[in-house]
């Protein structure tokens, strides 16, 4: 929940003046998206949402984001579509920052999890990694192995402020991984951030994918393992077998997995519990006094940690190989 | 800026099936209002403002409230109608709050006041008063002088934790301000909060007035008053001759103002800051741990209470008699 950054009138009038999205009605900041600034956009045209970019994206990698999106709603993957100016230009600066307008998309995410909305989560996914196929922009995930050393050597040490002998844990993890981790495993482009509160449905219907800031080049599994934690367990973190069967399954609908990429699930899940435990407990140890969003609890992770370190193979998922 | 209630997908479901508005596409959390919970709702038929009331507004005043929207907006003055479901009854609960859809007002609120701003303020603000003439309901202002005395009792002791010599201030103010605030001024109902972020434009043109939850009964002049505060002051806290002229000249234009009304604005002007004054301070002395919403910072009310405290008679806010 967070809108950094104010809009001054003017800047917001000579800014839409770029583009042909008709006369400006409204501009409310949205209490959601951690990451930017976000707004609601309503012209003559209709909704639109205008993205202030703050500090956590790099401005280097935005091209790669909106030239993606821009790939993925033209391969009827329903994500939002960057809006050019009249000049031809997606990405502009406003307010200082670097800024973009997207379509709106219709739907709401689901606040509580059914199995639907796994089995709409797995096809979706599919179809984005196929659609993704053709697209030839590349960007290294951050957050993979080398990320994790990165985070666990800015904060690691001080782990265990949030559980006692959680840095030790936490390092253990990272070496046993670091040297187990696929190098093989079909690549391409990757959501890498698909939580519930960025897939939209309208009734049963999945409508919509969003917030393709964390989306890089990497494992396609590797994206089903950040879904099986995202979706799979249920709020008291037991893990649900019939939610990550029909996640696994939907996805298999739409693209094949290889029995590589189904014999890796545990480790990429641990690897992916691994990634979000590390940036929760960094954002956690270091709040910025005044900030106006909560971080995330960590422990919630280390205990998805450990359910994928603790199981045997890909069975314990409910997946058939 | 707060969301404080998150709203599941049946209960959305089963609420806005009550009313003839077109399924919902869509619903989102503006980042705007302290006090209540304020979604952006979208439906087949365009955009609604769905409002969670939470603990700040007494759920006996808002019969009121919604009242009050319903009879100004029948009588042209530009503000949310509320939107009544099938039953008739636009009051509802959901989440277990008592809540609202409104209709959606274009415009955007003004970040830097320019002096027509001031102009339509004040002509909005005298239709709005003419358009309450014919609106029978009464609610006392629970902010006025005996709401100022208990607001001084529950943190007046601790003001010079924010300056010195603050409570003895305040507490000679409130004792001024209560033998000689006015008896007879003529009365009506008031909007009491007409902050920039509560008054919407299009260009030039004022577009409506929203969030009539400090609406009351009181003296007509008292709201001058309040917009002296809240629109003709600069950032560096100077006051604005030009802004403040302009404001209740316009005012008068629509309505005029009686030689008592005009000499009293400096008093009532004083008694506004002390009322904006105590309800920061008291927001700002006890700041929940975790909150969302930053308090807003009090001092600057201590310099507008010296201005007006001050000034030679209404003189000095360019106002002739």
């Amino acid at each position: 929940m967070a809108v950094y950054t104010e809009i001054g009138d003017d800047e917001l009038r000579d800014f839409t003046a770029l583009y042909d999205i008709g006369a400006v009605l409204s501009c409310k900041g949205i209490a959601e998206g951690v990451e930017n600034s976000n707004y609601l956009l309503t012209t003559e045209q209709g909704n639109f949402i205008l993205t202030l970019y703050e500090k956590r994206v790099a401005p280097a990698d935005l091209p790669f984001f909106i030239a993606l999106m821009d790939h993925l709603a033209h391969h009827e993957v329903a994500c939002p579509t960057p809006v050019r100016a009249r000049d031809g230009e997606a990405l502009r600066e406003l307010c200082g920052r670097p800024a973009a307008i997207v379509t709106f998309l219709n739907g709401m995410w689901p606040r509580r999890i059914e199995p639907y909305h796994c089995a709409g989560v797995g096809r979706a996914l599919a179809q984005l990694h196929l659609a993704g196929e053709s697209f030839r922009m590349v960007r290294p995930n951050d957050l993979s192995v080398d990320g994790w050393r990165r985070l666990f050597l800015a904060c690691g040490e001080r782990a265990d402020e949030v559980q006692p002998n959680l840095a030790e844990e936490l390092l253990n993890e990272l070496e046993y991984l670091a040297g187990v981790w696929p190098r093989d495993l079909p690549r391409g482009v990757i959501h890498a951030d698909l939580f519930p509160d960025n897939v939209f449905f309208r009734d049963r219907d999945l409508s919509g994918l969003i917030d393709f800031y964390f989306a890089c080049t990497d494992f396609l599994a590797y994206d089903i393992a950040i879904c099986l934690n995202a979706w799979c367990f249920e709020p008291d973190l037991s893990f649900n077998v019939t939610k990550a069967k029909l996640l696994v399954e939907s996805y298999r609908g739409v693209r094949p997995l290889g029995v590589d990429e189904i014999a890796a699930l545990p480790l990429l899940a641990r690897g992916s519990a691994l990634r979000f435990l590390l940036t929760r407990l960094y954002d956690w140890l270091n709040q910025m006094e005044g900030a106006l969003v909560r971080p995330k609890d960590p422990t919630e992770y280390i205990r998805k940690l450990r359910f994928h370190r603790a199981i045997q193979g890909p069975a314990g998922y409910g997946i058939d190989r």
